[in-house]
């Protein structure tokens, strides 16, 4: 079943139904079941904002490959997309061998956000000792699972980051919008709802709180230009595309009320690794006295690593 | 006569030669005059890298328009366009009301870098006291000696940091090549000849000593990726386009030895208005413990504003 507030479009098992955030005034998720069950459905988030198209996983090649050219991305959707990986490796051979391939080549599809390496430690555990026979009913309901708690918890996030909004409203008394910065994407398309950094965005937004985002364009694969932007202009939120060079200059003349950015990976002492540029408008927040927030799921803590600068990999894509 | 060092073609005046620094192999300056001796000729800069064109400046509407366009750009080259331009209207009007009429249309074509006013008014105290029929002769006559001596000033800031490289570089006693990071455009094409940041690196690699520049993309205009990339290229200096984001977790990985920049406006305190981002960067800097340069000629230190923050209008360009 649905969880709470999400419409329920009917399906058996609370896989297929949709999610809050509205496209076109249609509710998705980022990612869902076909009408068998079996087929997993993404958005092909490349072709943002210029198109939205779904795509159709249906073996373990595509997962991987959706993974790895983004199709899929943000560290809590690509933990789900993983974990549907391995259901759709599970339909087509439910050996051992195959559940620890599947396990190998989608941890390999992107080195950072350790929500993927979580993601695919709760799903192999949880079908390792099962008979052949049960993992791919298995794998199907344990997916479904992690979306559910990644909705959960970041409606959560929502929750408490609203709290933080609203009082920070409240200091403005009225005089001018709050003025939120980000960076990258953070929000519905990088999770399989609401997002982490956005969910208080979003909250504070429906709340009826005035409310401002600047969006770093996030070079180089502009996530913030291409789906921040894009997410926010479907909700109806005012928001404004900057240069990520401009933060800065933005917070030395007092139009950034607070930061709020996602992360791929915090490590047990709380060293945030996020979207490369994350660190430099940490800097200049704290320069300029402003509030900086990290809306911190907690698949995505890693607590076999302390310090983020040596302990965690960062993705270098090819310079062509 | 030219310089020592430059290759005079054989013009009058000092006003023809050509510079020191080379595009496929031939030597140029960024501005220079026409056989008439009147026509000014500058590369137009929004083409590179993909196009070297030269354009003629015939009138004082052209200057305006090359400045505002941008295909002249950099603070010491807004300074001698803006006297060629007042050459220029002093052609075509020399009384004392096209002289005002041109300062102003000129001082009004971009906003931030001081060598602009600076140049205005050394043309204007140059030329008001004399004979109309003086003027013209009188105007190319310092705008040359204007360029010239942003060559010299330039030529001396490279003496200067290239003693800064050459220890910088004894220190990594022979293990790796000196990485040095700059932001935007402060080479030859934003001067007249050499450059300002980039003059040291010019007579680093001139010299021998193994350099790698981090070229700064700078968005939004790309003067890193378009120009700097380019320039450097032409020399034969080795490089490395990188996003703005990127340089922070350069420097705490270890890989830039030092940064050097250019200046828009320095305050007589000693605030450093540069290209938006700069400040990004020497934050990044001061958290690394990285030495960071600003290369300062004398005409951008703006002597009547102390606080950078707040005493400098920073250039907005339309949304679109």
């Amino acid at each position: 079943a649905a969880p709470a507030g999400c419409p329920d479009v009917g399906a058996p098992g609370g896989l297929r139904y949709n999610g809050l955030m509205r496209v076109n005034g249609k509710p998705y998720r980022t990612i869902w079941l076909a009408d068998d069950g079996r087929t997993v459905r993404i958005i092909d988030q490349t072709l943002l904002p210029h198109r939205f198209e779904i795509v159709d996983l249906r073996d373990l090649a595509a997962a991987v490959t959706a993974i790895k050219t983004m199709q899929v991305r943000g560290a809590p959707l690509i933990g789900a997309a993983a974990a549907y990986g391995i259901c759709l490796a599970m339909t087509d051979d439910a050996s051992d061998q195959s559940l620890d391939r599947a396990y190998d080549a989608l941890l390999a599809s992107r080195p950072t956000a350790v929500n993927l390496r979580w993601a695919l430690d709760v799903m192999r555990s949880h079908l390792r000792n099962r008979r052949r026979e049960e993992r791919v009913e298995a794998a199907y309901r344990r997916a479904a699972e992690i979306c559910d708690e990644d909705v959960a918890i970041n409606s959560a996030i929502g929750d408490n980051g609203l709290e933080i909004l609203r009082s920070a409203a409240a200091k403005k008394s009225g005089k001018d919008r709050l003025n939120v910065l980000t960076h990258c994407n953070a929000g519905w398309l990088a999770a399989v709802d609401w997002g982490t950094a956005l969910a208080p965005i979003y909250k504070a937004h429906d709340s009826g709180i005035p409310i401002h985002v600047w969006v770093d364009e996030t070079r180089p694969r502009n996530q913030g230009m291409s789906l921040t932007a894009w997410e926010l202009g479907q909700h109806g939120v005012a928001h404004t595309v900057i240069a990520d060079n401009a933060g800065g200059h933005l917070m030395q003349h007092g139009m950034v009320d607070l930061v709020i950015v996602g992360t791929d990976r915090t490590t047990a002492r709380g060293d945030v690794c996020n979207k490369i540029g994350t660190y430099l408008k940490a800097l200049a927040a704290k320069d300029n006295g402003v509030p900086f927030y990290v809306a911190v799921p907690s698949p995505s803590i890693d607590w076999l690593v302390d310090d983020g600068v040596a302990g965690i990999p960062i993705e270098q894509r090819d310079a062509s």
